[in-house]
C-alpha cells in the first residue's frame, strides 16, 4: 500500500479511521506512531496526506485515526477497456493491476468465446470486485476508481453504445493476425483498447472492431496469458 | 497451453508419451483424437509438430501417445534477469510470465531489502521451480527455457561476475526516481534488467549497478507491484 485510501463515510471532521487490513500494515508494515505523516487519499476522490492521530490497540483489530488533509486531484485514467472476460479467477488477479495501471472504465463483454457461467460469478458483485479495485489503486499511490460495466450482448454494445461512451479515435484490439502494430500508434488521444476471451475473437468480432475503427495489435510470437497480455499490451500503448 | 512441451526422456523412438494436465488439457481442451496434429516440442529443446497415435483411457488418468516430428528451433531469450526477490507467492506466479515473456537466465540476488527468509523457500528448489517455467513455455508457445541461478551476496555477484556472465551494453536498472527513461533504450543488444525488492533498491545498490554501467529507467508515476511492474518493464523494453 502506497497510499491510504478512505470510503467518504469513513472521514468525519476531518480525521478518517480505519481498521483490518490497513491498520495492520500502518502498524506493522511501515511501523506507524502517533506524529507519523502517511500519504493518504479517499476512494475516487482527492489524495495529500495525513497525520496519525491515535492507535487504539487490543480487541481483535487495532484502529488507527488520522488527521487527514486531501486538497490534490489524484492521476486521471488514461485508457478504457473493452474486455472478453477470462475465468474468475485470473480476473481476480487482473482487477487490482488494472486499476494500478490507470484503467478508467472497464465493459465486460460477451464475446463468443467467454465461457457463458462467468456471468454468474460472485466476483461481479459490487461489493466482491470493488475491494480488488481499491487493494490496486493502495498500490500505485492513485485514487481513481475504474468503473466496471458488464454487457453480455457484444455485438448490440458495440452497434448501440460504444461511440457515444467511448468518443476516442484510438481504437485498439489486440488481435495476433494480420495486424499492423505501428498503426495502432498513429492516433492520438485516450486509448481505448478491445482484448478477446483466452480463446481469441472471432473473425467476425474483429471485423465488426475494424468496421468501428479498431487497429489491429500484435504482441508478437509469443502468446501470453490474458492477464500477462492485458499487462504488456497497456505498457506498450501507454505513454 | 498452446504447445505441449515433452521432457528428452518422455520420447522414445519418435514417440512422446505424455499423462496428467497435459493429456487432459489435450483430450478436454484441444478435444484431441487420434490421428490430430498439435503443436509440440522438446523443453530447451527444437520444436515442431505432433500427430496423436494412441489414447489410452481408463485409470486414474488418460495417457496419450503423439508421433512427433521436432525439427525446427524454438524462439531465443531476448533479455536477461538480475532480480531480488519478491515474496516467494509472488515469485510463483512471476516464474510463469518471465518464462512466457523470452527471459534467459534469472539471478536472483540479495539485496538489503530482500526478505531473509527467501533463501529457504522450497520454491527454489528445481523441481519446484521448473514445472512453473515449463508452463510458462507452454502457454507462449516456446521452448527456451529459463536459467535460475541464485547469489546471495549482490555486491560480490556484481563486483566479480556480472560482466563476465552478462556482456551486454544495453544495461537497465528500474528505480523510480532520478531517471532518464529514454537513455535505457539508447544502447543496442540484449536486454539485462535489474529489478529491485519489493520495498526498492537501497542508493548504494543503484550506485554499484550504475558504476557497472546500469541506466535507471522508471515506468512513471503509478508504482506497480513487482510482477506487474516485471511484465511493464519487459513489454516496454522489448523489440
Amino acid at each position: 500500500m502506497n497510499r491510504i485510501l478512505f470510503e467518504p463515510g469513513e472521514i468525519e471532521d476531518g480525521v478518517a479511521t480505519c481498521c483490518g487490513e490497513r491498520a495492520a500494515h500502518i502498524l506493522s508494515v511501515l511501523h506507524g506512531e502517533v506524529g507519523q505523516t502517511l500519504k493518504t487519499g479517499v476512494v475516487d476522490g482527492p489524495i495529500g496526506t495525513g497525520e496519525i492521530v491515535e492507535i487504539v490497540q487490543g480487541g481483535d483489530s487495532p484502529l488507527v485515526r488520522i488527521k487527514v488533509n486531501h486538497c490534490e486531484a489524484g492521476l486521471a485514467p488514461w485508457c478504457d477497456l473493452v474486455l472478453a472476460p477470462p475465468r474468475p479467477r485470473v480476473m481476480k488477479r487482473l482487477l487490482p493491476q488494472l486499476a494500478s495501471l490507470g484503467v478508467g472504465t472497464i465493459v465486460l463483454v460477451g464475446a463468443k468465446k467467454v465461457e457463458k457461467d462467468f456471468w454468474g460469478a460472485t466476483l461481479l458483485k459490487e461489493e466482491n470486485y470493488r475491494p480488488l479495485l481499491v487493494d490496486g489503486l493502495m498500490q500505485a499511490g492513485t485514487s481513481a476508481l475504474p468503473r466496471l460495466e458488464t454487457r453480455r450482448n457484444f455485438r448490440a454494445f458495440v452497434r448501440d453504445e460504444l461511440d457515444a461512451m467511448f468518443p476516442t479515435r484510438r481504437r485498439v484490439v489486440a488481435h495476433p493476425y494480420g495486424c499492423d502494430g505501428r498503426g495502432a500508434c498513429a492516433a492520438e488521444g485516450r486509448l481505448l483498447l478491445a482484448v478477446g476471451p483466452e480463446g481469441g475473437w472471432t473473425d467476425e468480432e474483429v471485423s465488426l472492431l475494424e468496421s468501428h475503427g479498431f487497429v489491429r495489435y500484435s504482441l508478437g510470437q509469443r502468446i501470453l496469458r490474458t492477464d500477462t497480455a492485458l499487462v504488456a499490451l497497456l505498457s506498450r500503448l501507454g505513454d
